[in-house]
């Protein structure tokens, strides 16, 4: 497996190709309709919100795949409106994309899936959408994303975009994407867009497990601030075009490499996390059952008293076994072990539920670096599981204050 | 029912008398040890922490109120340290603390009960905590418990004290208490302790159930910021010099005057939260059961994003919406119906899940004011639940992320 992350260089999965535009929809004027079309017609996956309101893009999306899993051209997503609570005016636009989208790239409308993030509550202003449609269905030539990873950017600071390959009887398979994300993060996936692409030859169910696997360990074990949103979603496009079919053989080397790659997106994500300042690694061990050990992880990840510490740089201890202690999983404090830092210079604070003789200005040490790894053993069992969180700082307050208006 | 929250003039209900010292345990050199001792023994009930890690004085008092529910004779307690994750040595230190303030008060040690405050993982530096005892305990003389709540604080800027008095047959029962708690407010009490007195004649079990029935509405009901701590205890002392009994008939006003007192706490807890700037009430109503409705209240409550907007002063109801769905309680987004403000001016926002054409500079003065009013109707049965919470702020990130150095 190799992979490359120069964001210029990068290109998608062989069979697709790209565009971006602004039509309007963002204040600043910036790229905010994306592209990605295939030569040809693809199998497709999706993993979406279980928020239980949801955007009108993600209805609309659900009942496609259900429908036409063999047979999707095209993703076209628009950043600045989430196209949420807009009721059946929201349908009807969502649907209005898609066949104009359609029209101009000459498919079907169930052929199209339809994106949107940005504000919740407001009606697309489909006048600027249908010509910035016109315009991006024109362009689509381009191999490299960098521009749509742009494009479907709201609070994000930089895009995000990852690559994996791997060998197959001696040819090669691509995995490639990109996503967006800052704020709203969440298991679940919330206010999270991530389309996929791959030339793989993958039946749709096939390709459904290998996308639900992945992203039950990525990009559902991220979190920023706990809130998840109505629009997240996960798509996964395979054109065919490499030649290689999966099969129960090569399902798992496949699926190893996708997780990876949207490992790589998801850290990606958490370290662009609104106001972030590091990334906090959380490994729980020694659990009685891998959903267990990520309910520990993630207590932790989303306590506010956690990240203000290590945003702090102040090795607060008591706050992680705290967090530990109401995630809900079986906890005994005496088995409790506690420590910090990477294998090379590990550091345990804590022992049988009690603070050890540890060196507080190499603790501080620690905490002051980036990215902060904890590592925290139940002595329960032999299940663990990782989540990735960032710091909570006061810019994130700032941008959060005032973002509608 | 009647009630005073005038500071000064505030009392503890007959049969009771406090004291508090400042033994060196808060570096400020501010008060730090509080009694409150009663003139002979007492029904006791407790409700403590869900938390799996619990402090020594948790898992002491709870040993001591499941055999002596009937002879309590006193409530000492130090806030700078809470004898949290301490193991022996600081179930030791805790039954010494009994110990000394049994000695002086001539009661047994398990007629004392035992609360700590503060900062986790370390141990109470017993010499200083002796000579406190001592003092405190030659000091107990005053009934207005000032001081005594004040000593409690940690990142509490205010004392918080409240009392109600009930007629029952043309005699006066009164219940009166303190409490403290800034941050780490949760369900289920993170970080809050509460100390109640009663001059009611009541069986231990009736007290405990009475306990329970106004914890759940009220120091359950309020959220800071989602984190539950390893020592929050609320406890409630019956000294029985009224000389009324409650029974089947009089517990039912009992129970609604303590947990009209216990609010009143409670949301002095939330407008005291750390950094924040205002109180927001959450009511959900037509849920299908008071839990469902606690659950999508508590999880508009916990929304990062909810609580920088209000902060902000911005009515961006999609993430209020939002925060609702991903609650866990069944929800039609088509029924949704969210309204701002009190009685007299309510602005409906949201109808059949979609914007109103509603005044957005009326909804921006709503949310500019304090307290901010928010509720939802969910239009699925007969149920209603009322959280309160307050604003996030840089304020908040700055008290936490150096709490410990």
């Amino acid at each position: 497996m190799s992979h490359s992350n120069t964001v210029e260089s990068f290109t998608l999965a062989p069979g697709f190709r790209t565009a971006a535009v602004a039509c309007g929809l963002k204040p600043s004027g910036n790229l905010d309709l994306a592209l990605v079309a295939a030569d040809g017609p693809c199998s497709a996956a999706g993993v979406f919100t279980t928020n239980r309101v949801k955007a009108a893009p993600v209805l609309y999306d659900q009942a496609a795949l259900a429908e036409n899993a063999v047979g999707i051209r095209a993703v076209l997503t628009n950043a600045g409106n989430a196209n949420a609570c807009t009721g059946e005016e929201g349908i009807a636009n969502t649907r209005r994309m898609a066949e104009l989208t359609a029209y101009a790239l000459r498919c079907q409308p169930e052929d199209v899936l339809i994106l949107s993030t940005g504000v919740i509550g407001r009606q697309l202003p489909m006048d600027k959408v249908t010509q910035g449609i016109a315009e991006v269905t024109s362009k689509v030539a381009d191999t490299a994303p960098l521009q749509a990873a742009r494009a479907i950017m709201t609070t994000d600071t930089k895009p995000k975009l990852s690559t994996r390959q791997f060998e197959s009887n001696g040819q090669t398979v691509t995995i490639s994407g990109f996503c967006k994300g800052a704020a709203m993060i969440h298991p679940n996936m919330a206010t999270m867009l991530a389309i996929i692409t791959t030339d793989a030859i993958v039946e749709p169910d096939m390709l459904q497990a290998a996308l639900r696997a992945a992203v039950g360990r990525s990009f559902n074990r991220i979190s920023v601030d706990g809130d998840m949103s109505t629009n997240d979603t996960v798509l996964l496009l395979a054109s065919g075009v490499s030649g290689v079919t999966l099969d129960s053989q090569t399902l798992p080397p496949f699926t190893e490499a996708l997780t990876d790659m949207c490992t790589d997106l998801a850290k990606q994500i958490v370290a662009d996390g609104e106001g972030a300042t590091k990334m906090i690694e959380i490994t729980v061990t020694g659990a009685q059952s891998e959903a267990q050990a990520h309910m520990v992880a993630d207590s932790i990840a989303r306590s506010p008293l956690v990240k203000t510490a290590i945003h702090g740089g102040d090795p607060n201890w008591g706050r992680i076994l705290c967090a530990a202690g109401y995630s809900g999983a079986p906890l005994d404090q005496e088995r409790l072990r506690l420590s910090f830092g990477d294998e090379a210079q590990r550091l345990l604070a804590v022992e049988r539920g009690m603070p050890t003789d540890y060196d507080l200005a190499r603790a501080e040490a620690l905490f002051q670096g980036n990215p902060v790894l904890i590592q925290l053993d139940l002595g329960l069992g032999d299940f663990d599981a990782t989540v990735w969180t960032c710091d909570l700082s006061k810019e994130y307050v700032d941008l959060n204050a005032l973002y509608t208006t």
